[in-house]
């Protein structure tokens, strides 16, 4: 055997062993279970306006954009998503990106280098931990939510221009960054604060506008806001939001914007429907943390400020039983393991969606009750 | 001025400075423009039948995968589209990313970390430069195709684990890689080749099934081939192929996969339709490099191994103005500008791409003729 083939199989048993070894499941267009393991908070994906002007872009473009949006990839469909999020949010102005992924990487690597300083949360999202290291920044991280190791890093920097790196809303505790608290720190020491609103659109704040927009920071030229199509918006992309010079700095020089063809225009269409949509019905996403908040009292697990519900479990083996538990009652609900938890406990995942009639949701959440009561009862 | 602030105003005017500023250009859906500026090499993107297919997909599916690849947006297009791909280039095994972007990141940053050595190309693409520095490896850039320089590079790397970057046919030169050569030294140090098809897929080889398949190296192991479904697929979204044990690792390893939401049906079906049809015409090909030899000869430039031709100009303002004269002369041509050239010489970048009709063609051809003499006799 190679060294590669060796490797390869060592690194698998390593993960069998831990019962962290994932494969992927197909899934068909139709299936007869209530999805709470999905990222479709507000269930527009599957909205017959959003799936009509997918295709109907898709029919009147072609399936591809074609180019890099530097190129001949930017349409007028991506021009008027990027407006009407920076309307949305009330910031100046919006750049869309091909993934999420990719504009946390573009924000943060187009903005630092070796001469700067990141200073980042220790929960943030995988994206941002590999947008720093791309960065070739030096990096900082400091204690989840803890202002004054803030404070004292961005004291440290010297001469260095400084980023802060933070989440609105953290996806695997659902719990809210200090962002008033954050972002004074920021003005104070020159920073920049980034703050990654996936899961804060659509979901939080006035008619779903985030909660940098909550707290009053959508016009402070030193907040950088980025967020995600492929949530709330039900579609695909990401999204950097902020003053003028930023965008066209990040249009100029992010090369995971230069270097990628554009979002296709079945996705820019399909995420400016649900954009209209949310606009129009500011009252959808208040009851997502009705649901969510009736689900974690039934579960004694503390409500979540966004849509996702961790429950905690005992092991990563013992959340996938329960999960395959939920799913043979008709229910999906995802897991949380190693890498993806920043304290290394595993989770139950579910989804306080809506988009999903009352009976449905109630029966889901029996069965959600009965599966974590086992789980208890068993540990 | 705010220090940031400040930093982005320095940065504007050392771009325009050096006529380097870039702003986006929104396109409309029916312009009546040849559109020589884009990767739609084969013409798909629009092929009714690919527009429909991703059409259907997003009103069967919905705008968006809904979650990660490992949650639940992996659908069956996606699996599918996985197989599909693998049976034609005749690999075992691949995955689908939601970009070209991310499936370079994931295969090298999956593969490498602190204790390797990557020896880079120096002409690779952004995306595998950014993988490379994302690994944190150590990272050995050679010089253009040189294979003696990439032996001297795996003879010292000691015990590290080693990975040779490249692509099978460079973007912007449009040059080979000595892919025979290179897999013979990666064989003989126990290293990974990771080759980029970008721009072979669909356009070189048996039928558009790439450089690796016509090398005879398809069945090789340490052969890691990365391909993007936006280029002559027509689409969107990247793809890693290769054994099964390493899509297997990646799919449990790579976090651009597993922390990024699923590439969007409307996509993948696109995808999916376009290499259905490819599969059917092994003629389109061959057909890209006789109108590609054609315009080549016309201008007096070197023929490309791919779709891309380009033409040095004198300046990145020169490289403008004359995409402004051919626009204005209804043909759409790209640039290649710093930082997108790799010896730092502006070009014009035309695509010899077909799916469009003998007579239009023809008119393009005599445009750029106009067009590039022009510039000769400026400068």
């Amino acid at each position: 055997m190679s060294r590669w083939a060796e490797w390869f199989a060592e690194q698998r048993a390593a993960r069998e062993e831990a019962g962290l070894q994932r494969t992927l499941r197909p899934r068909g267009a139709d299936e007869d279970v209530v999805d709470l393991a999905g990222n479709d908070y507000l269930g527009l994906s599957g909205h017959p306006d959003v799936r009509k002007a997918a295709a109907d872009a898709a029919l009147s473009w072609g399936a591809g954009a074609g180019a890099s949006r530097l190129v001949t990839g930017t349409t007028t469909l991506h021009a008027d998503l990027e407006r009407e999020l920076a309307e949305f949010t009330e910031r100046a102005a919006a750049l869309v990106f091909s993934t999420g992924y990719q504009a946390n990487l573009s924000a943060v690597s187009a903005l630092a280098d070796k001469h700067s300083l990141i200073v980042s949360d220790a929960h943030v999202h995988a994206s941002l931990i590999d947008a720093a290291r791309l960065s070739r920044a030096a990096i900082e991280v400091v204690g989840h939510n803890d202002v004054a190791a803030v404070r004292a890093a961005l004291a440290g920097a010297g001469d260095r221009r400084t980023i802060v790196l933070t989440e609105s809303i953290f996806s695997v505790l659902g719990d809210t960054a200090p962002l008033v608290d954050l972002a004074a720190a920021c003005a104070d020491h020159e920073a920049l604060l980034v703050v990654d609103e996936a899961h804060g659109i659509g979901v939080a704040g006035d008619g779903g506008r985030g909660l940098v927009h909550a707290h009053g920071l959508a016009d402070q030229p030193h907040v950088v806001m980025t967020a995600t199509q492929s949530k709330s918006l039900g579609a695909m992309g990401g999204a950097v939001l902020g003053p003028v010079e930023l965008i066209d700095h990040l249009t100029n020089r992010a090369r995971p914007f230069i270097f990628d063809t554009g979002l296709a225009p079945a996705s820019t269409a399909g995420a400016l429907t649900a954009l209209r949509l949310l606009r129009r019905r500011p009252d959808l996403p208040p009851r997502i943390h009705q649901r969510g908040g009736e689900l974690a009292d039934r579960l004694g697990v503390p409500r979540s400020a966004g849509a996702v519900l961790s429950v905690p479990m005992t092991s990563p083996r013992a959340a996938v039983s329960a999960q395959a538990a939920a799913l043979a009652a008709g229910v999906r609900v995802g897991c949380f393991r190693p890498p993806s938890v920043p304290d290394g406990i595993s989770r139950l995942r579910i989804t306080s969606r809506i988009g999903l009639d009352d009976e449905r949701w109630a029966r889901a959440v029996d069965v959600l009750v009965g599966v974590v009561d086992d789980h208890r009862r068993q540990s």
